[in-house]
């Protein structure tokens, strides 16, 4: 495993790059990006050695990692299994399910190896690349056991080496637990983004006023357009599902506070507190 | 000014207790709680000096600070105008306008002065006391212009000291702003705690996908019943039309993922990007 190729060179595929230079043994990592502008600036950058087209990098590679978006990576999983050799092929997408359908009857199905790294910031782009970025998180592997077993392995060693965590679980099953654990946690932060600019005209009051409370739960909300457009289409039933929990919750907080009823407020408080011992 | 009394010890007056031990003038902190065990633990941190009963501290007293809830804040500041000689006090809540209607017609009201630090973590209790939480924190100094300038001049170097910037503003304005930027981030994270909570029974799944983006807005869930019940109710106008505001764009995005219109969506978050321009 000599040449590593990534395909996207955003906030993960970048910091993919960044940190395997320093953990792994590849020696050469090609980039791929159908971004001219980001192409270049990963290179400048030092995140990878070279640029190459889709065909000429997979020509080169041993080792592939596929950084796009889920709904461009979807397809290009199918089209990379029909023209790879012997190479391993792994996607970092935060919805697994279709991937997997995609995927799922072809006859190279067991050199893909789907991965999902419970990592980010709210940063895009090459430039937004961390070292790090993975050490002490979370990595999901999905339907592992459809992957050949030594692939699945040299996977596991590689985010081990970033200092991941690696945990197991089925597509369907880690599709509806992210939309709870991660993806509404955009869309609060989309929403409270939103209600804050159209009211604050004044901006200077909300820089002002925005202690860390607000800048925690407004965050997310500079995350990538392409990015997350793609991640809730694709987990559309999960996500829905999880919105209307999320819009019944705010309506039971909005009734207590209107009704001026002070202990339905604090037992909700206190359920919500429960989360002192998950995290 | 020698004598410092702090009611409430909790995150805010016991970090005020902490910080301005360092930088202040004052000689000796007296502390006062309706929790024994509070009070105590406040003693045994060294946050204060003494423990009192309210008549005593306020008996010796040069400058009093009122941070208990804004519900028992409303009630105390009266009965401690009613019964203090030439000493100024403070309060540090959350919500302004209430606490300045009920000091209004005071004989005493240039005595006080409204302050809200935008400062604070989802802790709580004498343990949360932090030092530099104030640190180029924003303070608020709401109709100072009915309090005595002195003191006024007073209570800015006071905060100026733990590195705070002094801004001004009317107390029914900082609440409209305070539920946009402040209190509705509270109630989306208690409202995606619940949603999470009563959905992934498997605590483990959520310890395991919890990235940073989870971790991040989930966080102010863990904050106090008493404190932000108490807001909600007092702030209940302006809060439920944040409430309004936020419910609909919540609708607005699900709509949007709905019906697959991936425009709009990309839309919606590239307007929620706009708060990159802001924080």
């Amino acid at each position: 495993m000599k040449n590593a190729v990534i395909i996207g060179l955003g906030l993960i595929g970048g910091s993919l790059a960044k940190s395997l230079r320093k953990s792994s043994s590849f020696e050469h990592f090609i980039g791929v990006d159908n971004s001219a502008t980001h192409a270049k600036r990963a290179l400048e950058l030092g995140l990878v050695d070279e640029i190459l087209s889709l065909d000429e990098a997979i020509d080169k590679s041993d080792f592939i990692i596929l950084a796009v978006p889920v709904d461009i990576a979807q397809d290009m999983a199918v089209d990379i299994l029909d023209i790879i050799s012997n190479q391993t092929l792994i996607d970092v997408g935060s919805t697994k399910d279709a991937i997997l359908n995609a995927v799922k009857s072809h006859s190279k199905r067991n050199q893909f190896v789907a991965t999902h790294p419970m990592a980010g910031t709210e940063f895009s782009g090459p430039d937004a690349a961390i070292d790090d970025l993975f050490k002490d998180m979370a990595v999901i592997l999905c339907d592992s056991e459809n992957s050949d077993i030594e692939r699945v392995k040299f996977v596991e060693d590689m985010y081990r080496s970033l200092g991941s965590n690696i945990k197991y679980m089925l597509g369907d099953e880690h599709d509806v637990s992210a939309a709870y654990v991660s993806h509404i946690s955009h869309i609060s932060s989309f929403a409270l983004a939103l209600t804050v600019l159209n009211k604050e005209k004044n901006v200077e009051n909300i820089t002002t006023l925005a202690s860390g409370g607000f800048r925690s739960t407004v965050r997310l909300a500079k995350s990538n357009q392409d990015t997350w457009e793609a991640i809730f289409s694709q987990n559309k039933d999960n996500v829905l599902a999880v919105m209307d929990d999320y819009i019944e919750n705010i309506i039971l907080f909005k009734h207590a506070i209107k009704s001026g009823n002070s202990e339905v407020v604090k037992t909700l408080i206190r359920q919500a507190n429960e989360v002192k011992k998950v995290l």
